[in-house]
């Protein structure tokens, strides 16, 4: 079974936190969520769903972990001012490690400039970013690359779900 | 006397709009709401401000106007997936007309692909965007580059107004 982290703050988007979580822990995976700061409550932009925040970015190391997922919403965008949460990113990436992206989820992945010559799908606002980051965009439900799996929004979560069930079995 | 379209939905960042067009409606210029829809009441992401908007984007031409305001926040992110707005502001930047941007605005100009060659600042988290897009990024309270004014976030207001205002001076 696999340990993973997920890395998310305050505005994620609720289901795309919620969703791959619970279906990760009903599989026997465990979900250690991380943030900025540990103990902290974040909260969702939609729905206000708490998350409390295990563990500091700033205290761990992709060795802990098997797996990366990095929920939507407006979370990315925050979490990528903080040099030590791309640091974490682009070492599971550098890795080689399932690194599961969905929604805003690719902007911290190209601040990290992990995406050149990458095939990855993304939400609707950032396609020109991803592009221009050098990556290979394409527009469907779930795109699989190698380790990256990523989808595009909340009304992909079936099959991205799917898709990185599949990843984490090997 | 300047006609100046702000365009603006919600989350915008309260006093990246309110300080600029307080200061250009008191400098005797016009500043007009321009957002998703007419009549729509808009808030702020920090302080819930409320701003109704005047003219839906999908009305409006640039030729209406003699200037841009494109306050930040995660507005500008929300914008540009509506294509009436980038293309809003493209025909801004290709008349050569004013356009004033800050901290999340250049996310709109780069989906708009018209930040190649271009010098100018932004929010931090949106550096790396900013430099794939083809831009000059400069760290710096307000960047000057022909008709384009910016900076990267409300601590630099009162240069960025400066800026502005001897802008629509001529």
């Amino acid at each position: 079974m696999s340990k993973i982290a997920a890395i998310l703050t305050d505005w994620f988007e609720d289901s795309e936190h919620t969703g791959p979580a619970e279906a990760f822990e009903k599989a026997g995976h465990t979900v250690i969520t991380v943030g900025p700061e540990a103990g902290r409550t974040v909260r969702g932009k939609k729905s206000a769903t708490e998350v409390k925040i295990d563990r500091a970015v700033a205290d761990v190391k992709h060795d802990e972990f098997d797996a990366l997922l990095i929920p939507g919403g407006f979370s990315p965008d925050i979490l990528r001012v903080d040099e030590k949460a791309v640091e974490f990113v682009r070492t599971f990436v550098d890795a080689g490690k399932p690194v599961f992206a969905i929604c805003h989820a690719p902007q911290l992945l190209i601040t990290a400039d992990v995406l050149r010559g990458r095939t990855i799908t993304g939400y609707t606002s950032i396609i020109q970013d991803i592009k221009n980051a050098g990556a290979n965009f394409v527009d469907q439900e779930v795109v699989v690359d190698g380790n990256l799996v990523s989808s595009r929004n909340p009304g992909d979560l079936p099959e991205f779900i799917k898709a990185c069930l599949k990843k984490l079995e090997g």
